[in-house]
């Protein structure tokens, strides 16, 4: 690739961004696509639909960029919860590190590196191979590597620092943020799995007598967990009718107040609908309460047992409690909206066996993974189409359409993988067996970056086959010199990834065009009163930091092979920085808070990329035939990662649980409380699993949705 | 080596063992001996050093094999500690897996290999090499080598079983030894490092001010550290004088009444022996005094915090308490005789460090020990000798001079650097930081089993440069191959390794050959009241557990390669419980309790011999030609691990801290016991720095040692 035509790639696609900006500032004023831009900002009732007509409208304006940079920490952690303050650091924390790269790369490196073998003429520029730009550029043995050198390790330097500060940062902004709280009851509450059977005592029997015992002075009240997958069918059945009731009886479908009631509607004799749904309510209603009256004997060995203070909940989940310690397991407990109910196995054998089943599909997907997106792409090609569709020969023979499927159909089936990854990664952690969706979302996010890494980086660098780059890495002494030989060879491939891919999943990040197609359709082909149902999306997390990590990663791991990535990618820091800000103060909402708990992914993935990138040089000064540079890198990654293990004791212990000193006073001042009475029946009935307290709705008939059926849509 | 060689070394090693039995046997009745033979049982009281003559006591008797084999693991459990009990479960374990093991390798194995390559002549059989009854007698690809497949499936579920079971008895046996007992006080208290220094007040009223107000309910007292190493060195030669000064009094250096005060003893003008002393003890005391009044003010971040329940010191070991993790650090205190009273540096920081420094230097160690020692033999030759000292010439030139002299110095020097080694792994733990002797001994007994199992299993079997053999652990996908090649071809040395080494071992271990001489030595030389003043050997765990452990990696790994190894460690497990028993009831005595944590440390290095034997087994069914059965052994290892991170979850708790169930149990029995006020008022001064309350020597001039010093002492 030569200069000129990555500059012109990088006009093509910041041409491309200025447009979506433009598109999405005109847009998002229009008042029908305030449910796309804005669902958070209805629900906060900031934001009323007016159809009022103004010029301002169709002009686009960037007041949205001014809005979105004027909360500060304190307002962002007060008013969207510490997760999203710390998405908002990793860019800060991002675009620091790369700050400084940028400077050291484009004003030192850059400059050896292109000075490298000879004196260019700087006149023929455009035309130069962006190799030019790289360490590859620089003699065999010359000692302008040393800088190269000394960059690698201040560089290591500055980042383990402000590593150290935004840790330091986070850390005390989650003390800070318990202490600013009211009252929760996942605070109170610990998990207990593993009760043990006692014949002729019931689950909550054993539970209340043990915690009696035990925990005499603070123990508060119990619910015991029941299994309920079959009645949670029966509701999402009885939540569906109730809807189309409401809708009916408020008039919504009044074109079509009866219908038949046979197949599909089309057979049968005529009835009204209001009293048809309600008779088929009812029968459901019947069948519920059955089963709950069943079900409230079927006891899971599991508990959600509350404490009177913060303190006993912590002693209760920080100690083993019984002598076997395969029973009364306890854990500190998710936010009652945030449990994952489905899972709830009684034993810990069959716990743990399903991780280590889930580990080993994990590692096989990852290694595996490219097999059958190689073997779907070779199916799609034009020879495979043309015995498949005979009556397309006319048109595949056509040079443009060739041209296209060759060129796109093959990447348009490996996004198409790529697009079904998270889900897969969310459904294998979901069967690990944690209690939260938070937990599950938090594993999927470490095993989506793993997998980024891994085929995305390691794929596109060791180009072979999976078993080979499984075999490099079972040959520990040959990866410095495997990695150095191949990885400076993809860097212009990796630019035009971080101009292409990275720019133009921030414009459609904040442009939400399936969100936007999805509002208009609804809006042509539904009535409007509809959208009062709209949903405000959760905050993707655990798709969105592998990917800002990933960048990361490749800004690290290329910082002294390749400076002219820099800029770049500091571009995209920065844009991410303004657009996630928008997007998290106006279209998600926080559904659960896991109280900056994925902070240490950062953090780890962060050590990774230093430690790739020392490997890296160790390999490279090798080649380049300077052992004396490549001997002085070794100890780098060795200090790195016990900064690492430093850093990990120093902070990862209050991203954990709560230090005695905090909780204590918490409850102390909550003792000078006066509404804590009534936070304690709150408390009682908190963790009651939705599918048991379901209510009637047949005879609650209020246009709005009964509370307790929000809490479990939530 | 042929058969008849092995069976001659066996004769002449057997005939050792008895006879060193029948010596002891003979010694030990003599009551002169009784100070080396039983000098546990003189301070149990149970053994009066009588005169009497006997004939009896001529005679070798077996008795003490049957009393050592009396008491059951109960009483063992009572009167010896867990420890004790663990040490001989050791042996239990490993007779129970080698009786199988043996059985198996004897009857199936050994018949198959020898049966391996042709019909064998039977009565030839004293001259066949060791390796016709080895693997590598069977053919290349030859069906039978499907036996020893199956028997190492089923040996390894065996060991895991009986792991299993064993690690369930340990685990039972630690709760019932807590029940069993009465209060302890590291039981009830807590050591604090890390105390913040808070500007205007001392660390003593910080710690108060912080129990009290976080653990209002069970704080009781506490004691803060102080910097004694000078005032430590000052009550060494306080307690030296002391003794001398005793002796004096009570005429023990009658004949030297009067002695010269200068140099040596030789010149100055003549003194009373009794003024002397007490002058130089006073001025000494005085130092003394001083010291203590200075250093009361030097105080060490650090605290011993005690609680009035089980439960309330629970509580705060076990939830981090300061807001910053680096501060407020709780750890569960040790026995009071136990504390290592040296380290007590102030800074988290610094204590990290000299972790990292100490792993460095172990591992630096274990890899180059054998280049000094190389070194030093290849000084030590006879031409060398002859260059140094050429007035040997002639004795050097001597045949059988020079055959002994190259056949055993190489070996006597090799033997000195391993006598060493223990000291030096006890000094690099000691180093690390940790606060009680106990944990310095467990890690030094790890550190020691590793180097064992580098330096005498990998530097036998890879014979080569240490370099060569840090290599094959870099190449993970040949580590199979190598080993495979290279370990059977040991077999025949590890066979006369466990015969000679292993049995001498034994022999020497009870026969006591160092303290025997030495009492001998004393007797004849100083006048018999010394003997008032011997000491009862604390029990070696750190070194004899990694030799029991590396007898029962030999019999692992060997255990299908060359099953003739598998009866002569069966002997040496046997003649070891019946040893080991007999020591630990009349010799050793354990000086603090660990509570079992010796434990996790066997079944670590169980499970690290059956995957050891995997990886071997992979590579030879490889070299055999049979890669089916290669690549079906592959699971075995996995598995294995697996079992081994259960085992870790399902029992290692237990060996971490108490769960609440038994504290609290134990607690309330507590409050039913008449005299806890009376062990209060003894838990408040338990860790006081014996230096800080060192009394006065010159005017408590009882002929016993203060009981203040007695605990100093030991």
């Amino acid at each position: 690739m030569i200069l000129s035509a990555l500059l012109t790639s990088v006009g093509i696609n910041l041409g491309l961004c200025f447009l979506f900006f433009t598109l999405y500032s005109i847009l998002r004023k229009q008042p029908g696509n305030v449910t796309v831009y804005g669902p958070r900002l209805i629900q906060a009732g900031k934001s009323q639909r007016t159809n009022a007509f103004n010029l301002d409208m169709l002009l686009p304006t960037a007041g949205w960029v001014k809005r979105a940079l004027e909360p500060t920490n304190e307002e962002i952690l007060s008013n969207l919860g510490l997760d999203a303050l710390v998405l908002t650091r990793v860019f800060v924390f991002s675009i620091r590190v790369f700050s400084f790269a940028s400077v050291v790369g484009i004003f030192i490196l850059l400059p050896v590196n292109y000075m490298g073998t000879e004196i260019q003429e700087f006149f023929d520029l455009p035309n130069k191979s962006l190799d030019s730009f790289s360490i590859s550029n620089v003699n065999d043995g010359s000692n302008k590597l040393w800088i190269h050198f000394c960059a690698i390790y201040i560089f290591s330097g500055v980042v383990c620092y402000l590593l150290y500060c935004e840790h330091k940062y986070i850390s005390s902004k989650r003390i800070a943020h318990l202490y600013s709280s009211k009252p929760q009851p996942q605070e109170f509450t610990v998990l207990v799995s593993g009760v043990p059977l006692v014949s002729g005592n019931s689950i909550s029997e054993t539970v209340e007598s043990f915690f009696r015992e035990y925990h005499s002075s603070t123990y508060l009240s119990h619910v015991v967990v029941h299994r309920t997958d079959k009645l949670k069918i029966l509701m999402n059945d009885a939540e569906k009718l109730y809807k189309k009731l409401t809708r009916a009886k408020s008039g919504t479908i009044s074109r079509q107040k009866s219908k038949r009631d046979g197949f599909l509607g089309m057979f049968g004799k005529q009835v009204d609908v209001v009293d048809h749904y309600e008779k088929k309510l009812e029968k459901l209603e019947d069948d519920m309460r059955l089963k709950q009256s069943l079900l409230s004997g079927e006891e899971i060995p599991a508990a959600f047992v509350s404490f009177r203070t913060r303190h006993g909940a912590a002693i209760a989940s920080n100690i083993q409690q019984g002598m076997d310690p395969t029973q009364w397991l306890t854990e500190t407990a998710p936010e009652p909206q945030d449990v994952h109910w489905p899972f709830f196995t009684a034993s810990f054998v069959r716990r743990w066996i399903s991780n280590v089943v889930v580990f080993v599909a994990f590692v096989a997907l990852i290694i595996l993974y490219i097999v059958p997106v190689l073997l779907v792409q070779s199916l799609a090609n034009l020879h495979q189409l043309e015995t498949w569709f005979p009556f397309l020969k006319s048109i595949l023979n056509m040079k443009i359409v060739s041209q296209v499927i060759t060129g796109y159909l093959p990447s348009l089936i490996f996004q198409g993988f790529l697009m079904i990854v998270p889900p897969v990664m969310l459904l294998l952690s979901s069967m690990q067996g944690f209690i939260s969706h938070s937990q599950i979302e938090k594993s999927a996010c470490i095993k989506l970056l793993v997998f980024t890494v891994w085929n995305s980086f390691f794929a596109n660098v060791l180009s072979g086959s999976a078993l080979y780059r499984v075999n490099v890495f079972l040959e520990p002494k040959n990866i410095p010199g495997v990695l150095a030989a191949a990885v400076p060879a993809q860097a212009s491939f990796f630019i035009s990834y971080v101009v292409t891919t990275g720019w133009t999943g921030l414009s459609s990040e904040i442009f939400r065009l399936v969100p936007l197609l999805w509002s208009f359709m609804a809006k042509l082909f539904f009535c409007k009163e509809d959208d009062k149902e709209f949903e405000v999306p959760s905050t993707p997390f655990c798709q969105e930091i592998p990917r800002i990590l990933f960048f990361g990663l490749l800004g690290t791991t290329y910082f002294f092979l390749s400076p002219l990535i820099l800029p770049f990618l500091l571009v995209y820091f920065c844009l991410g920085y303004v657009i996630y800000r928008n997007q998290l103060l106006n279209v998600y909402e926080a559904k659960y808070e896991t109280g900056g708990k994925f902070w240490p992914i950062v953090h780890s993935s962060t050590i990774f990329s230093l430690v790739l990138m020392h490997i890296i040089a160790i390999g490279l000064f090798g080649l380049k035939k300077l052992p004396l540079a490549s001997s002085l890198t070794i100890p780098l990654p060795i200090l790195t990662l016990l900064f690492s293990i430093y850093c990990q004791r120093r902070f990862l212990p209050n991203f954990r649980s709560y230090p005695t000193e905090c909780l204590v006073n918490k409850d102390k001042a909550d003792e000078r409380e006066e509404n804590m009475s009534e936070f304690y029946s709150e408390l009682v009935v908190a963790y009651r699993d939705p599918a048991l307290s379901a209510s009637q709705y047949s005879r609650d008939m209020s246009p709005e949705d009964p509370p307790l059926l929000r809490s479990y849509q939530s």
